[in-house]
């Protein structure tokens, strides 16, 4: 049987949305957690495995990949089953176009955010936090509509589109559900007040078989 | 028969990545030049095909792709004559590492070294420029290794990995050219002197079917 490893570090949303898309395949894989105080990755031992020290990265017997997006398009290919990239050229289209920008107007923009209200810089930095969110809130409010009456973001399935973006937005929700957070204006958390569409295109993933094993470890701590 | 455009600024290497993948799949289409200076994207009636304004977009037929690898993964999906990710899993996780890095490693770093160069400000950021080199040269000196007697980046035949690169590498050759360049050190000008594994392989791409209909067309010019 072949040996299956996903290096990630806690909290990282797109090591989040490969460990999410190894459930949704039902592959099982050792985690290998790395410490995100960059020590592990520049470590000469995770440098052979991956020469950029970036996460995520899989091993999948004989081959390693890194880069979320490539991880995604392999285990697609390597694991039929449950497809991530839709059923049409349309759908895949829609699907590659979702996942492209979700590092460039999710990841990006709300580490952004959320990372001075982690390391307890809210309050100096609140008038630029409260402009951050403004496009945010934008593509929130763009995705709140596309979903619509619907379950998924492209097509009646879940594809590889919901696992790029929902890490990102819990990652947002937990930024903005801490105590200093209540300074900004952010206007995001509850979900269900604010984007109530979305809040239940969130419970969906959360009931998704192996959702629980991809929970970010740290995160059950507080 | 369903009617194909393709929107693209002239020498973006992007654009020119997304036009040979159409002539690899030899799709014929109506190729739609934009200013350079920014008028055209930011105009009403393209932010109508493509609201963040940015190129390429593909619109085939009902389908209206923006993100380079979003087209590309559409363009093998829609056509799958001429695979553009390889023929195993193994191939498509190397095809689309490298297609993924392609922004960050190649299209961004050698945007920032030929856009002085072609401003005339070669002289003024030359240690910069010399600098920013480095890193460049040592990912095509691993290109040029990994190539070695093979004729195409990943497997056998030309993939979505090639067309990636090529346009960029193409970029910086242009540049390294200009008369001031001389001013620089480089080195990576002529190509067949300083990697002439890959010369070749930018040859092997040069007498492709449709390479010419994907040539930048203000490149003709001088």
């Amino acid at each position: 049987m072949t040996q299956t490893a996903c290096y990630f570090i806690s909290g990282s949303p797109s090591c989040w949305t490969v460990m999410l898309a190894l459930a949704v395949k039902g592959v099982p894989y050792d985690a290998i957690r790395l410490s995100n105080t960059m020590g592990d990755q520049k470590a000469e031992a995770f440098r052979t495995i991956n020469p950029r020290g970036t996460v995520p990265v899989l091993v999948d017997g004989d081959v390693t990949v890194r880069e979320t997006n490539a991880v995604l398009a392999y285990l697609n290919a390597a694991y039929p089953e449950n497809p991530l990239f839709g059923s049409n050229p349309a759908e895949t289209a829609a699907i590659w176009q979702i996942v492209q920008e979700a590092e460039s107007r999710y990841r990006t923009p709300i580490g952004n955010i959320t990372r001075p209200i982690f390391r307890g810089k809210t309050s100096e930095k609140a008038d630029e936090l409260n402009e951050a969110i403004v496009p945010v809130r934008t593509d929130l409010k763009e995705l709140e509509s596309g979903l619509g009456e619907r379950d998924w973001l492209v097509g009646t399935h879940l594809t590889a589109a919901d696992l790029a973006l929902y890490p990102a937005v819990m990652q947002l929700l937990r930024g903005a559900t801490k105590d200093d957070a209540s300074l900004l204006d952010l206007r995001v958390a509850p979900l269900a007040e604010y984007f109530p569409v979305l809040a239940g295109w969130c419970n969906r993933i959360e009931v998704l078989p192996g959702y629980d094993s991809a929970y970010p470890p740290h995160w059950r701590d507080d």
